[in-house]
């Protein structure tokens, strides 16, 4: 198949490496003109092996594709969407965003959309590398009932190490992200640890614990399971750091609007206290100025 | 009056410093033969400028005072009371510890008991020396109705930056103090601040509120006056570094058990709930391990 990924980050240049390894033509949009003519010049990167994309382009410039899955974050998702709206209005599309604040973006689309969510740990080295540290799986769900065909010729991919999954219920696969993310992003950022550390260390593990507590009750989903995806996770991505933590280290915005702010404000909304979260949200905010 | 002053970290000092100057004959107890040494040499110095210690000894030796202080840790406070139960059984004594986990110890002593606590921003700078940095008051209250003559000697002394104010109740004085405690100690020391830090920082403030409306709570007193108080203290001590902050810096046992420690045991003990307390509590434990 054709296929786009949108978003030149970690996760874009994983996704794009794999796909072309299974043999699909693939079409890079990044954000930077730099990016792109590094990225057209030396190819990219995973894991030290180098790998060539069939075109990489801005990413305000898009063409029909078979299948274009969307890794930016949810603080650049707007802007990108308008453009593909308006040049690719028919092409299929996959979310992979954190948080959910998008979901009312998703719904109101006109062509076939899914929402998935990325459980790899990956690191970026450099402006078109990455390395793969957590093997996970991308698990997806479609939000509208259009034209489901070329999602499935992902799933049962060979690939040990990069598997598509189907789910049935959006809502849940995005919720369960975002409680993995509410409670791994913040901790590891406040005490700049990698993920691991949040269940090695006792105290963090607590922390990790009430967090995700207070998540599941905001949501209204069961604690027991949930702890169990979000531990499972965390020993997946052990070795990693957080997005999180990478953007407060390299002293850019962070996501906790669309992760800890959306929870506050689902709280606030439902007349729930949200203590930790509104505790984390600030402190990270902290963070952020300095 | 023969004073003794037992402790020589940051209030030990100052507070030795100013008896002094007031006339006042004392005597400091130091912890270390080290420290007692230099001391009877050097003299120790407050604000740049030197002060004499009449007499310097090491705190497992004691003598009878007309009146003495303690200015040590709440971890240190057992085994120095147990000497001087020992050695000076009859010199009243004003503790001027952090926390409210002496208040038992306090109140099962047969001679003459104060309670105060210790408003000033002091900053030590050396083995014997410190600097002034908040002028506050010494606060404090009879634990009991023994004789209370000697500590009303020091009340009305005219010293503008260092006054004895006597009070009513003891354990509300402990109370406000311990809050004041909660509040801005583990703030300081997670987000690595001064005490000002907390009212200027917008998301410090919120964080400083929710952490002081938890305490209240938990204590049973009135948010309003509580936390005009609390904020005219980080006034006051805007330029300090808190002493739990130092701690983790010089990586030091902190007084956690006895301020938040403390808060969290009494919310368990009245099934009220203290998701912040907790949270702080362990966020803490986390640094003191690194």
């Amino acid at each position: 198949m054709n296929i786009g990924v949108v978003g030149g980050g970690a996760v874009g240049l994983l996704t794009a490496s794999y796909l072309i390894e299974m043999g699909h033509k693939v079409t890079l949009y990044v954000r930077s003109e730099t990016q792109a003519v590094h990225i057209r010049e030396f190819g990219g990167s995973r894991d030290r092996k180098q790998f060539y994309v069939d075109e990489v382009r801005v990413s305000t410039n898009f063409k029909d594709e078979d299948f274009m899955m969307l890794c930016v974050k949810t603080i650049a998702l707007e802007e990108v969407l308008s453009s593909i709206i308006e040049q690719a209005p028919n092409t299929p599309l996959l979310f992979l965003c954190n948080g959910m604040a998008h979901i009312r973006m998703m719904e109101e689309l006109t062509q076939p959309v899914y929402a998935g969510v990325v459980e790899h740990g990956v690191l970026r080295t450099g402006i078109g590398s990455v390395v793969h540290r957590g093997v996970g799986r991308i698990r997806f769900a479609p939000v509208n009932e259009l034209d489901q065909r070329f999602i499935q010729q992902l799933v049962g991919n060979e690939m040990k190490c990069f598997k598509f999954e189907q789910s049935e219920d959006y809502r849940s696969l995005l919720t369960e992200k975002l409680i993995v993310n509410a409670t791994v992003n913040p901790l590891t950022a406040l005490f700049k640890v990698k993920n691991g550390q949040l269940l090695n260390s006792p105290h963090l593990h607590q922390l990790a614990r009430m967090v995700c507590e207070e998540c599941c009750g905001i949501l209204g989903v069961s604690m027991d399971s949930m702890w169990t995806y979000v531990q499972s996770v965390i020993r997946q991505t052990a070795n990693n750091e957080s997005s999180m933590l990478k953007d407060i280290r390299h002293e850019r915005k962070t996501e906790l609007d669309a992760i800890t702010g959306y929870l506050c404000a689902e709280a606030a909304a439902k007349g729930f206290p949200s203590p930790i979260n509104t505790f984390l949200y600030n402190a990270i905010k902290e963070l952020e100025l300095n």
